[in-house]
């Protein structure tokens, strides 16, 4: 199949790449050596991230969590001084701390010029479900004590969007206000499925039609090992209770992404609640594109999630911010 | 591929339904033929749209343009009696003319309890761009007579949506006001392309990967043959002047419809300029299924498109809009 004309030239070199090595469909056994050895690959990407962008970075602990915090050495826009954005890196619930993590936040903190916290949660196979949650929710409670509620923004691509979703049901259910906006990237809500469940695969040249193999399944990654698929705090989607509670909502991903129905079909169920939300679809995009500032649509998408932000969050400090609310 | 899990159980038989009898990918050569054979099909579903929707229906000439002016029978909503929506049906710029004008134009007309001018404009074979452009021009004008253009909507699908592209871009260019938002379904200011225009028919099993053939092509309709396909006001997207002219745009399609990619790209171009732009994607849905009221999906679609309309056009009459604006 032709690839898209509407994507970038350097997304269609990316592309080929990409299908001459397709990532696997499933999990190896050894989970630890799978984290060390795209921690490897992420730790070369990063060098790449870290010259393009000038990013001061300082380890802290935040409600007993370990967290990176990244300022852009140009100082944080004037708008943004009250602000802050928690980052939630993907890798299945078993990978991407470290690099990858700080692949996500330093494009957004230096574009954006805004302080980012990327959270290093707990992940499978130590540790399963809620305990992701759990950290973020702990991250979330300290930085409300210098912050208002509506001035903090989450973000986070894959299983970190998924952990975003599911982020803001664990507050609606344990007596945390909302925060001012939040971006679900190539990952969301809900459980994957749909058409780009099998159509990414099919576009990567990954045979994964039944019986040969499924689609990715959250449920069934072992993280979730102790989750029931049911439980609305691990897929938001299934409960409108929950999702009428969503703050603004930015939901993202490429066309060939296989995260992508599960996008568009959030969204649909955000709106149909009246809860802000945009969709924006990249044709010819893949799984976690955005993760690589090389290419355009990358840099769009960093100035979609900066624009997002700034409508959304509060400018206002934490005790102006407790007067307005 | 299996069906998307995501999608209605109404969608999945209608799909069956259309993959055992695909709709041809090219034009036959006799035209009228077509038009007369697409009209006889398109009146038994009228029927069943007069069932469903009970609607005043009373032919007018607007600008010296015939059109049809629905109206519900359970009367206008009082937030809606000084907005007119105008309706552009599809068909190829070759048919849709009167039953397939008037179930696009009823369940809007019905659900959103507002006015819809639904203009029988002119097509090819007899007649070519920018005639169509030029009638909606003509409607709208009579139409500015008794109302504020904030007031007015404009809506279409497929051919219909690519018109109401090429109005806004036309009254940018002609001294004439934006309307207030305009819808654009399963077509729109853009040409047909990216991944969409390839995979819509590889998942209906007809075959249009070259050199066996090519995804539509709107430049080569017969409506076009005198159009320069650079012309921005037959492909408003190529121009960045006249999409920040765009008013409020709603971008709507199936995940199957091989318009998709071109509503998402158009999307993205309007929001880089700040346009208020809405993108949404039905997973598993194909080419104009909004024009089936029996979907779940099509009943979304129109309480998206009366949401949309009561959020962005004025309610004020002519009179006191003219002072607001």
């Amino acid at each position: 199949m032709p690839y898209s004309q509407w994507a970038s030239a350097e997304a269609a070199r990316a592309w080929l790449d990409l299908r001459s090595a397709p990532p696997g469909a499933s999990l190896p056994a050894d989970l630890i050596a799978l984290r060390r050895a795209n921690s490897q690959s992420m730790d070369k990407m990063l060098d790449d991230v870290r010259r393009r962008y000038a990013v001061r970075i300082t380890s802290k602990t935040l409600g007993g969590v370990h967290t990176d915090v990244i300022v852009p050495v140009d100082g944080i826009a004037p708008g943004n001084q009250n602000r802050v954005l928690i980052s939630l890196h993907g890798g299945a619930f078993i990978w991407g701390a470290g690099s990858e993590a700080l692949i996500q936040a330093i494009p957004i903190a230096a574009t954006s010029r805004i302080r980012v916290v990327s959270v290093d949660y707990r992940m499978a196979p130590e540790f399963s479900f809620p305990a992701a949650s759990e950290d973020v929710a702990a991250v979330y409670q300290a930085l409300l004590k210098t912050h208002g509620p509506r001035s903090i923004g989450i973000y986070g691509c894959s299983a970190g969007g998924i952990l975003t979703a599911q982020s803001v049901a664990w507050f609606a259910t344990h007596g945390l206000p909302q925060p001012g906006a939040i971006v679900t990237m190539c990952g969301t809500g809900t459980e994957m499925g749909g058409d780009s469940a099998y159509l990414s695969w099919l576009l990567l040249g990954v045979n994964v039609i039944p019986p040969a193999g499924e689609p990715q399944s959250i449920a069934a990654l072992p993280y979730f090992r102790q989750a029931d698929p049911r439980d609305p705090l691990a897929f938001p989607m299934a409960s409108a209770a929950l999702l009428a509670k969503f703050p603004p909502t930015l939901l993202l991903a490429g066309s060939r992404d296989f995260a992508a129905s599960s996008e568009t079909v959030m969204h649909r169920r955000l709106r149909e609640l009246d809860v802000e939300a945009e969709l924006y679809i990249f044709d010819g995009l893949w799984h976690a594109f955005m993760m690589h500032p090389e290419l355009p649509e990358s840099r769009e998408v960093y100035a979609i999630i900066g624009k997002f932000f700034d409508r959304h969050l509060d400018r206002a400090s934490a005790a102006s911010a407790e007067g307005g609310h």
